[in-house]
């Protein structure tokens, strides 16, 4: 009989608590202990707040750190549970999937006690921590090789309510981006396990490309907004300024806003994010590495509206994604 | 007998002129045509600019490409020959090193007739591109995973009036820094052939991080005031706003400059390029990410200095460099 998932210290005690999640042994590795750290306050809203759940987006396990720092000294009610990296085996190898047994952790949850090291760790989470919380930030960013705003997400979520309640809890970060993100590979993720049972998730996507010392501030001072906006810290919620700007928008985008690579060559970006562009407006241009006669060919938008990411300048095959593009929610 | 590499078209014809370097088939792959620009205006500078020396470095090729748009309009004399991918098996890998045989172009100039792929380009450049030029730019950038700010560089030269001639060229671009860059790993390196003829050579930096518009108009913008600096081309050379700055500072780094992380875990950087640090300011944090109680270890300024790289926040081995410190030039 395999060991349970357990926590090495109990959360029920008030105060202070920082301890391990043990992630049972399986038939591919060892037992995993992944640091938690927790601040219990008595009555009020109960947050779950994870980081490196992709391990090449270190943003989050980095502000989680951050927060733990002053989270002793600003909280003034509720409970706190703070897990900085969900996967460690990704995050040694600065890779998005586990590289053990090549799963995506945030497809496989809620997970399986008996399958490989991936779902051991979405089975820990989804049964060990998971119904001792009704709110989580899940702390992503958007990877290395694309530029994308500060931006708190969702996907569209089907009972209204529950939506509203998210889209406002997204909005208290008052980061640049507020974001419904409709896509179609969904299945497995962290989410969709915390909203089925009633749960406020919000998906954090902290960036892209090198994760700065500026950049940094701005997240960290996103997640303090919203755990402003929850009420478990006093305090004055403020926008964060990026790019010389103080604001934030909330915008929504769909698998037919990906602008793809028309052939193989290198990108050129030609905008920034959260850019607004007219139909036909230049957003990059791909240029043949073969030959300077046959010329590059432009890629523009499709229709009014607002850059959303745009990738890295660097040699793509045909048809991959280099830009998206986004519209104010309705 | 193998080919001996070639130009497929003549490049003492006045006006413009597109064709191919062809380096010639090997053992390991068969033949390869880089593309090259020239333009030929008679008397005066002759002008040699690379980019793609390191595969995932592409800040230089996009540049290459912008110059190659605007110089038929903007070149007033002398010659200006232009080779935008000089490792097209790199740049396709998105690989500092050649895939095929594990070679790093930078480092095996002035390379082999008959040795391997890499060996071959360094020959071709060397042997028909090199001796037609008295200047050289080779548009590098710093990778990826670091802050750095664009940047002319060259490595210190024992010949004083080819080491002041390099210098004032390099700081011709007007970009925020020109980096007299001592290190011990020189020997291969295009420079080093170039500059035992004589020639002047800046090796640009153009910074890091993801390639991104903004980015890339200072980068063109380098060029252009280089371009003006030589007489190529006539205008007014400016500085570009780099982080709301329009100013230039000439650095000087040693080997010993560079701060290493002490112990296994995820850097979090703490300054931005350029920044001025006092000894002991912050530079970084390491964090372990087995234990939230083992603490994190701060990475110091040893001494009083400018923050001239910082590496972007990443799970890390011991010892591995993750800061870059420099100061004035004396």
């Amino acid at each position: 009989m395999s060991k349970a998932p357990h926590l090495t210290f109990d959360l029920d005690t008030p105060g202070l608590g920082r301890g391990h999640l043990v992630v049972p042994a399986g038939a591919d590795c060892g037992e995993l202990s992944l640091p938690v750290f927790s601040l219990n306050k008595g009555e009020g809203p109960r947050l779950l707040v994870t980081g490196g759940n992709h391990g090449n987006e270190l943003e989050g396990p980095i502000v989680a750190w951050r927060i733990i720092k002053w989270l002793p000294e600003a909280q003034t009610c509720g409970r706190v549970i703070v897990l900085p990296v969900l996967n460690p085996l990704g995050v040694q190898a600065w890779s998005r999937n586990t590289p053990l047994d090549g799963l995506n952790l945030n497809r496989v949850f809620p997970g399986r006690a008996d399958g490989s090291v991936t779902q051991r760790i979405a089975d820990a989470v989804s049964r060990v921590l998971l119904p001792m919380a009704d709110t989580v930030f899940d702390l992503h960013s958007f990877g290395p090789t694309w530029d994308f705003p500060p931006a708190a997400t969702t996907h569209p979520i089907a009972d209204p309510d529950l939506m509203a309640r998210t889209v406002r809890m997204a909005e208290g970060f008052k980061l640049p981006l507020t974001l419904v993100w409709q896509h179609n590979d969904t299945a497995g993720m962290f989410d969709i396990t915390a909203q089925h049972q009633g749960k406020v998730f919000v998906c954090t996507e902290f960036g892209g490309g090198t994760v700065g010392a500026d950049s940094l501030a701005i997240y960290e001072a996103g997640v303090r907004n919203a755990l402003i906006a929850l009420g478990l810290v006093e305090g004055k919620a403020e926008y964060p300024t990026f790019r010389q700007q103080r604001s934030g928008q909330t915008l929504e985008t769909r698998p037919s806003d990906e602008l793809k690579s028309p052939a193989a060559g290198i990108f050129e970006p030609r905008r920034s994010v959260l850019d607004e562009v007219k139909q036909g407006d230049l957003i990059g241009i791909l240029h043949s590495i073969d030959s300077l006669s046959a010329g590059s060919i432009d890629i523009r938008a499709p229709e009014a509206s607002i850059v959303l990411a745009i990738a890295s300048g660097a040699h793509v095959e045909v048809n991959k994604v280099v830009a998206l593009i986004a519209r104010p929610l309705k």
